[in-house]
């Protein structure tokens, strides 16, 4: 291995007194950036000699054909999903994978990080723990090993990012209601502004203004902990109301079975006094009465994506650091819970 | 590190024209050895100053508080329970882990055993891939470092073992039914001689010899893939039959949901015509209507139990390879699918 230094984003981020991602995205030509401090940053990147992945990469030591994975919750069904489509296509590449748990802390990610690299893997797939807001842990792994983020990612981190259609998903998902003569929406979702519940609930939003329904602030319900319990709960607190609601889009599975528990304990009819629309097609919602619709994610698709996209970046580094968003297509499935008799 | 060479049990047992594993048991005093082999070997033993674990662990690269775990199916419900378990502990004991998937491939096994501990690892957690016969690696493993195994176990390897009780566990459940007046207990297993299902078997076995009820040949059903489909499929095979049984015990609880889906669907009254009881409280034993009596494997108490022995030997390397078996208790949950009304 050379001892050549290698500049790294750091170094010129310190000597513009600018941040990495800044100085990441003006060598990118990221829109976001003026062009002053994009002439800045390039020039210096010049005189310093700078070449990102390719220099950094090439310095590396041998291939180790390991593939290291991080994910929030690794007993996460959403997850296994995917890990089962990475485990697949990897294996079919030639490839090993070796996985950890950040357990949702920004600590513990950066530590798993560290661990995948010191093991020399060579590249890495990650799924953000939630919050992660200091994203200097990761663009100094990103100097060194080549990584594609999954499901939960973040525009901070240049690099290819594989999502599904979230906002799109909720769309047509909600869209779905409406076009059942449904008018009182209510939807469960996240306190906390996760990517994911944000972008679902901007969904939610927007089919009912495409359609011209008022947005009804009272039937918008948020919780900590998207769970089958509080799916319930927060659907008691519905039932209560004296306007009900005739349909309720739950942004996961989980949320949207609670809601058929506490209805079917209730005796309300699903779907014709209030229809229930979930998010994930997880195994659970094939197996509640009435079966759940519900928004089918293609986690094995994501993973076999992701592991595609990352293998691309081994065999053949690139000189740019480029923020690509790739997504992948959702389907919704329509079960009894939605269904008119 | 030193470079002095320590004796393996592969060069034991190549001296001795015996299996490695014979060696082993032979240095344990395993009564399955007979004592002209057991003297010989330890002679041998003491010739080439063979000692164990603790000379090969003692020579080993320092420290790295990483904890290796390979599991034959990382999206598997229980296995993902047992992870939840070990990830906790391991956090707990400030140690860091990497999990891998064997996908149920000998040679895939083997594989993730040789790069963990290249990687160094201070130990492995592993859950042996299906029809593990060859064990020649695994004990060459168990050289370098320390290995638990836990649920899918073999008693050819010599280390500390953590399984569930399974036969009792299937004994209990089977006269739960036979106490709620059940004569004609159908039983859903796996074809393959898995050492869960086997065990799960022997225990349907002798609850119903225990109780003095006849073993009936036609209402013992297997399955290669032991699913909600198959377990489906099989509890339409036996509502076809003349003398319907009166009680379906299933080894796992996808194979019991199948069965109520089957029942449901021809509007069998369950329990009342037929009792349905399964295997492992997964999480959609409890989203079935009526909800599945079923036994609780405690997943996180295995994963704990299996990262502190571990780390115990990590921490105290014995002189001797023991095979010792730690059984976890698991208890039956009783619901609806088997609750006189």
């Amino acid at each position: 291995m050379s001892k050549r230094h290698n500049t790294t984003l750091k170094e010129l981020a310190l000597a513009l007194n600018l941040s990495i991602s800044t100085v990441s995205r003006a060598l990118n030509d990221h829109p976001d950036i003026n062009e002053k401090t994009k002439e800045n940053v390039k020039k210096l990147a010049r005189q310093m000699n700078y070449s990102p992945n390719l220099f950094a990469r090439s310095f590396r030591s041998q291939k180790t054909n390991i593939i290291g994975v991080i994910v929030p919750n690794i007993s996460h069904y959403f997850t296994s999903t995917i890990l089962k489509g990475i485990l697949e296509e990897a294996e079919i590449q030639g490839y090993r994978v070796i996985i950890s748990e950040s357990n949702n802390s920004e600590t513990k990610q950066t530590e798993m990080l560290n661990t995948m690299t010191q093991f020399g893997v060579d590249g890495i797939l990650m799924s953000l723990a939630r919050k992660t807001t200091k994203v200097d842990d990761v663009l100094r792994t990103l100097n060194r090993a080549p990584i594609v983020l999954f499901d939960k990612v973040s525009q901070k981190i240049p690099c290819t990012q594989v999502v599904i259609n979230e906002e799109e998903a909720a769309f047509n998902a909600v869209e779905h209601l409406i076009e059942l003569g449904k008018e009182r929406i209510a939807i469960i979702k996240e306190t906390e502004n996760s990517y994911n519940s944000e972008k679902r609930y901007a969904g939610y939003l927007r089919a009912l203004e495409h359609h011209g329904i008022r947005i009804r602030e009272k039937i918008i319900l948020s919780t900590e902990d998207i769970s089958l319990i509080h799916g319930r709960r927060l659907t008691n607190i519905l039932l209560s109301m004296k306007k009900r609601p005739d349909a309720i889009f739950a942004i996961t599975d989980d949320a949207a079975i609670g809601a058929i528990k506490a209805l079917n304990k209730f005796k309300i009819k699903i779907p014709e006094e209030i229809a229930v629309v979930g998010f994930s097609n997880s195994a659970s919602s094939k197996i509640i009465q009435p079966e759940l619709t519900t928004v089918d994610q293609p986690g094995d698709k994501i993973g076999r994506t992701a592991v595609k996209y990352l293998i691309d970046e081994i065999d053949s580094p690139s000189n740019n650091i480029i923020t690509k968003t790739v997504e992948i297509k959702t389907t919704l499935v329509v079960r009894d819970s939605s269904l008119r008799a």
